[in-house]
């Protein structure tokens, strides 16, 4: 069998998407395709619009040689096609298959659905991802150095900070910048001074780097007051409209990363994801910490999925 | 004269609402009005809808004897009847008639505004105010150990902590917590599991002194990880939908006093302001600090704006 045969089907099922990769037995793209059909923007309501999604992006895949499919995100939560229970961390990541759950098509095609993670510290509070657990599965296939010790983040609207010993999931944190900022910008007094007005590329990171190193500042409970900073530092004329969003950024993401690595315990920090937010948080890692990240890693889900499906014994 | 005799009208004039106060001349608060003629809701445009609602409030106690009328808050902000510049910390309360600005109305009647301060630490970020220092001055008149030193807090959208040196404003600090508590209570995905169900008073209780001892545990930039437990100990069910929003308010507010409490040095804090939001800040300072506040005072404006006309020489 070449490697351009398709060998497996991987889906990595969010909220909001439903992305697809057809994938060779060794685990190479050979085609990727998305739609919005989420699992809260289904075509239809119920079990039907999960095989209605599942049929439109990917049916033509399954009409030659029947190949395994699996699939990981919040198609496994409850909202989803059948629920997956969390599996407690410490978790080995080559053993997600074991709490999987499958489901059935009416047209008889079984679908292998990956478990989310639950980190449940002594005193502390619960932390839960669903997707993630795919994404870092992904990120650490082929690096066994990291397998034995790093720190994955993933930045987005509830970044993840897993902490990986010896290729499990020690332990992970949520946290809610991403959100924050989007409120902070869209339905907050912060958000009436700052513009869209053009503005240079090196201002801009100039007021992302101002606040980055104001969060490098803080004391335990400082965020709230350093925020207003940038209502008056906007009121006052000393930063102008167009970089507020910029500097409050750089306070919120400074803040994460004063926090996370000091739970990172000096381990190489791999982040994932794609684009500007990446890009931006390896900045933040560079000034807090002097050290950049050891690797940004765009999109781990069909590296993750692969490595699920093999675990599984589907390949 | 009697301690009866109108001497002075004061006006609270802020952003959303207007309160009037008919005060003797020793201080007395003969008659109060409000009215939702705020500087952002008068009953008409421009210079003339500060008259119109000015009037409609308290036309009538000018109709005998004439006396002076003082005004603090946002009606002299930019946005304003007039504009009064902000002044600087360190700031004498005593002095605020330095720096006050004069309206008169086509009527002929003169109204003495009060200026806001700034304060512009050495290496920080600038404050502002207006309408606090007006309610500080309230706070500290007659109260000489309070005026040598204390620290004034008033909870609130944006809670200012005041630090009070030798009858002076030394410097201030703006807390965002009732803002962000309100953005993620109504906005973030922390809102969607929190109910009204009704809930013993009790169990909403110890939801707040809960979020207030995990506030106590924050390293620096830790807030945006620890807010996330509001959901994940709902979702595993840890705390029920009725108490969430204790627990959310009892974290930020947690966290804000113990930045707070860092920069009061150990001085007397005073809460001024009304109702449940200063019980609980009340409670909070308890909780982390073995202390509660000196005293709690609900409504320090007429005194304050009394002190600021007897201070201009009007009384």
């Amino acid at each position: 069998m070449s490697d351009t045969t398709t060998a497996l089907i991987a889906l990595d099922w969010g909220t909001s998407s439903l992305r697809g990769f057809r994938l060779s037995a060794s685990g190479a793209v050979l085609e990727t395709r998305a739609s919005g059909h989420g699992i809260q923007h289904l075509p239809e309501p119920g079990e039907a619009g999960f095989e209605a999604a599942f049929s439109a992006l990917c049916g033509d895949w399954l009409e030659g040689a029947p190949v395994p499919v699996v699939a990981g995100g919040m198609v496994g939560s409850a909202q989803g096609w059948r629920e997956v229970p969390y599996l407690a961390c410490p978790t080995p990541l080559a053993g997600l298959h074991e709490a999987a759950e499958r489901v059935i098509t009416r047209a008889g095609v079984e679908i292998l659905l990956a478990p989310g993670l639950i980190f449940e510290p002594e005193g502390g509070t619960p932390e839960v991802m669903r997707g993630e657990e795919i994404q870092i599965a992904g990120t650490l296939a082929g690096q066994p150095d990291w397998q034995a010790g790093s720190t994955i983040v993933l930045p987005g609207t509830h970044c993840k900070w897993a902490d990986i010993r010896g290729g499990s999931v020690a332990g992970f944190a949520t946290y809610m910048t991403g959100e924050l900022f989007a409120l902070l910008r869209g339905h907050s007094i912060l958000g009436r001074l700052m513009s869209d007005a053009p503005t240079g590329e090196s201002d801009r990171a100039d007021a992302f780097a101002r606040g980055i190193a104001l969060a490098a500042e803080a004391g335990p409970g400082d965020l709230t007051r350093q925020i207003f900073s940038t209502r008056t530092l906007g009121l006052t004329g000393q930063l102008p409209g167009g970089v507020l969003a910029d500097y409050c950024s750089g306070l919120l993401i400074g803040h994460e990363i004063v926090s996370g690595l000091r739970g990172s315990d000096g381990a190489p920090i791999v982040l994932v994801g794609s684009g500007a937010l990446c890009t931006r948080y390896a900045e933040a890692l560079r000034q807090l910490s002097g050290q950049g990240p050891a690797a940004i890693i765009e999109n781990p889900a069909p590296a993750g999925l692969h490595r699920f499906a093999r675990d599984a014994g589907l390949l």
